[in-house]
């Protein structure tokens, strides 16, 4: 079967174990994680956490099978790009010196990324929007010269 | 001791097992992780974890000299409000309707916020900042009704 992304996103009860437990889950069946990201929610005991994987249809409804099986897993969404917002914040720091500077605040305004840090030789630029939006501007920022890439991973929410 | 934030940002080998072993450590001795993400780096086979987590100096200790002994970890580094740049991604759902939502519009504007999506009934922002901008747009966020919070928690860049 063909492998694609798939986007979830799980309301978990918010103790010291159930992050062990999920990645455990990941490590057990071989399936690696592309980009996990948790976090509090609007009630403190609980958390969200949103996990991008690339795999087939068959692993992809096993992990929900064993996600809805932990007590501590509240409630699985799939997110898709069609019924959620996805987003991820990206830091990058180039290398960038008085020459190339204003060239990176171009790109920068047209992606409405944010200059947080400046000096002699190097620029770091914060960003966020969707999957497509930020290997855009990467793919723009490498030639400077990319001396650090942070990203959060994705997190989503349901449109609406 | 006293309990205090900290961050924590791991240079890791980009495999399957590294997060469940990490987060494992946490759960073996206690500790809660307040936050955690995980992305790619410019180097397809690494990637950048950031945990932050409340303790006391001891037990900070104890984990990054744990952390130094799994061989998938490169690096770790930590990360403080004076050496770095730390910034995490919010998106909040919020009841709006036509008589709330110019001063939905009027906040998210002074915290340089962007509005993503809107119903008849609701407004979905999307924020970024450190922990004071984000904990401060939350607070005027939440007399309006907060149908869902999702954080993607901390990252974080040395600076220059």
């Amino acid at each position: 079967m063909t492998q694609t992304k798939h986007m979830l996103s799980l309301l978990v009860e918010n103790n010291a174990g159930v992050l062990s437990r999920i990645a455990g889950l990941f490590t057990r069946r071989g399936y690696n994680i592309d980009s996990l990201t948790v976090g509090e929610t609007q009630d403190p005991k609980n958390s969200r956490m949103t996990i991008v994987m690339t795999c087939d249809e068959a692993a992809l409804e096993q992990i929900k099978k064993q996600f809805n099986k932990l007590i501590e897993v509240i409630k699985v969404t799939e997110l898709s790009y069609n019924n959620a917002l996805t987003r991820e914040l990206v830091l990058i720091k180039l290398e960038a010196d008085e020459n190339s500077r204003s060239r990176v605040i171009e790109i920068a305004n047209i992606f409405r990324a944010k200059i947080i840090d400046v000096t002699a030789g190097t620029m770091t630029v914060e960003m966020t929007g969707d999957e497509v939006k930020i290997s855009g501007f990467l793919e723009l920022m490498r030639p400077f010269g990319v001396m650090e890439l942070v990203r959060t991973g994705f997190c989503g929410i349901e449109r609406g």
